[in-house]
């Protein structure tokens, strides 16, 4: 069963609220096994709502309205859905009367733009809304469910809930889930992710096969449809294993395991803590690491060496020839576990540009050091200043899990 | 001109992000004066996304196509540009030698799949995208301009600013230029702001009154639509200064008078340096003073003191008998001026949450320690532990401009 969002109000075209009702009502969908294959954004027109209604009624079998049932004259979904269908609008009796003893038992008198919520498409049903004043309304036009709901947040949340998907799930009839597994990678490229991957992906239907990019990580997820959530696991599995085995020196965890509880999950069994001593990252290492509730239980804390004085005074870094090179970024690791007193601390020195320096800009040392061993590794990364540091921090942190973990990175 | 904008990606159907990519480029082309009706999102899938390109063909003047112009099989924006506008892909040479040439830089040899990003439908122009890989697409069908930019936000932005706008710019014609000026304001919640401006906001049209929040600072824009910028600027400054008046215990800077910058200035004007000393926001504090270019000139360093025997042990605080209190937050930032070799030391100490502790979560205390002197200051934050240490860090920071400005805050 295919169904269409089409949200309404000239706000969202103008991007002064962003559009999170349509991610909101696509992720119930798709929990629940319904397909969607547009979405649309339409400004207060009649004209042009009508159109964008016609539109999903001809591809979709079912479409969601949101926004544009309010009690004020910018509120047109009703007068669009009737233009769109070719109906008439009409009062619902019952519901004008539920109204009005509703602002009677508040004391006061209703305001009779009001009853242009108790107005309807002819032929549909409305539905109570406790969590607003906008009923939500239910049409079968031409074998086309159509439902409207309210813009408001809470009011669609509701009725999606209590109204929407039940509905959907009778006509669909079926008790289909989806289900996601994502899998996470670092140290290599998407563009070579997507090439290991290329006959996992191409065709891959159910389950299906999409790669998501984030600060220097890939995320491959797998997304499986079925009667059930132990079918949809079952369809998984084997998807899930294969890319595992093929991405094995860059997969590092599913799901919610990002590096950073890694780090710490690695920390916990060693019993050890940690510290940082950062050049050309400015604290954002620290900052990524004492992100995590809980964090105080690991993190010792980090030096921000900014000026070079400070790498030697404090870190112990003697006769610095050049900051940016792998000598410098151990000799940092290693006067930071002095300084901090952590058991291991990962060292940041590098490049970030712009502007002329001693190396390239982009150009990131990277040192760990255990309570047995240091080592440190050169990366080029590509971008502006604030793309290098930031994708000089996820290093700093994927290269401390590996070193953690006894895995050493290639150098 | 009515442009529209089609947001390419199952994960946007799906509700797996959300699409605040539309709602960036509405406010964008809303700012200079172009109008939009509709809105898409359509899935990764050849014929739909070619069928989304000829709808909005058929009722715009100009298309921005968001995403799905990456290097793997799953971006399809550029087959299906070729199918809605009956063209031949076909490669670029020149870019696919740029794009071998950035790989090579790095020491590492492209991946073939990387040339469909230097492939484009015939006719089409490519604009080089400092940010990414995937150039920015130009293309000029049967008077419509059509445009290709990625998905990824910094990208999208990237190329809305310096390929979109200005090519939409010229060819709405008409001299009409719209200026915008930026009020910056810290201290004052953004439901106040609205409501201290209320009349100047309510029925605003040109000059048009806007809010926008962010990380504690309101930022309000007044933008005029004129002949010249000499006719916008005269409409904006009168509305410009009464804004200033209303809200001068909060305004401090305009446009790109970002806080860093300001304290970078104060610092130049006394010759000082700066450092920091942090708990709570755990390295934010440093990490926004060293994300300006030129930031090595006055930033020593910093210290996160996560765990408090580092208090102690490096910035000589003594008896801590609680942590998030002025004292302690007094004696790190003097302790840090010793450490760091700095004459300015702003300490933050506090509880993000979540959990038990000493003192409510969302409690933050910071001192700012110069030459002269030393302050502090207790405020609580509202919201999560991501958005306590975010507002935490905007705080230190702009108190340390109003201790550097000689405006200390009022406690």
């Amino acid at each position: 069963m295919i169904v269409e969002v089409v949200a309404v109000g000239t706000e969202l075209l103008l991007g002064q609220i962003v559009n999170t009702n349509a991610s909101h009502i696509g992720s119930v969908l798709a929990d629940h096994g319904l397909d969607a294959h547009y979405q649309q954004v339409v400004g207060d027109n009649l004209d042009r709502v009508a159109a964008s209604i016609r539109t999903a009624i001809d591809r979709a079998d079912a479409v969601i309205i949101t926004g544009g049932i309010g009690p004020t004259r910018d509120d047109l979904t009703r007068e669009a859905l009737c233009a769109a269908t070719d109906r008439a609008l009409v009062l619902d009796e019952d519901y004008a009367q539920r109204l009005r003893e509703r602002w009677a038992a508040r004391g006061r008198e209703m305001p009779e733009s009001n009853l242009r919520q108790a107005h309807h498409p002819e032929g549909a049903e409305l539905v109570n809304n406790p969590k607003g004043t906008a009923p939500g309304l239910i049409l079968d036009h031409d074998d086309t469910l159509i439902f409207c709901i309210p813009g408001v947040p809470q009011e669609m949340e509701y009725l999606m809930t209590a109204m929407v998907i039940p509905r959907l799930l009778e006509v669909s009839g079926g008790p289909s889930v989806v289900v996601s597994k994502v899998l996470r990678t670092w140290g290599q490229s998407e563009s070579m992710v997507g090439e290991m991957l290329d006959d996992l992906y191409q065709g891959s239907t159910n389950p299906s096969v999409a790669f998501l990019a984030s600060g220097g990580e890939i995320k491959v997820r797998i997304t499986a449809k079925a009667d059930s959530t132990t079918t949809a696991a079952t369809m998984i599995d084997p998807v899930a294993a294969e890319v595992r085995h093929r991405l094995a020196a860059y997969y590092f965890g599913e799901d919610d395991d990002t590096v950073d509880r890694l780090i710490f999950r690695l920390l916990e069994e060693k019993g050890w803590t940690i510290g940082t001593a950062e050049s050309m990252t400015g604290g954002l290492v620290a900052a990524a690491l004492t992100s995590v509730p809980g964090a105080s239980k690991y993190v010792r804390g980090g030096l921000v060496a900014y000026d070079s004085e400070l790498k030697q005074k404090l870190l112990g870094v003697e006769d610095i020839a050049e900051v940016v090179n792998p000598e410098t970024a151990e000799a940092m690791a290693r006067g930071g576990q002095d300084l901090l007193g952590a058991d291991v601390v990962v060292a940041v020195t590098g490049d970030a540009g712009p502007g002329p320096s001693e190396r390239a800009a982009g150009t990131v040392v990277i040192a760990v050091a255990t309570p047995d061993d240091v080592r440190s590794h050169e990366l080029r990364m590509p971008g502006d200043r604030e793309r290098v540091r930031a994708y000089g921090t996820t290093s700093a942190l994927h290269l401390t899990r590996l070193a953690l973990s006894g895995q050493w990175w290639k150098s």
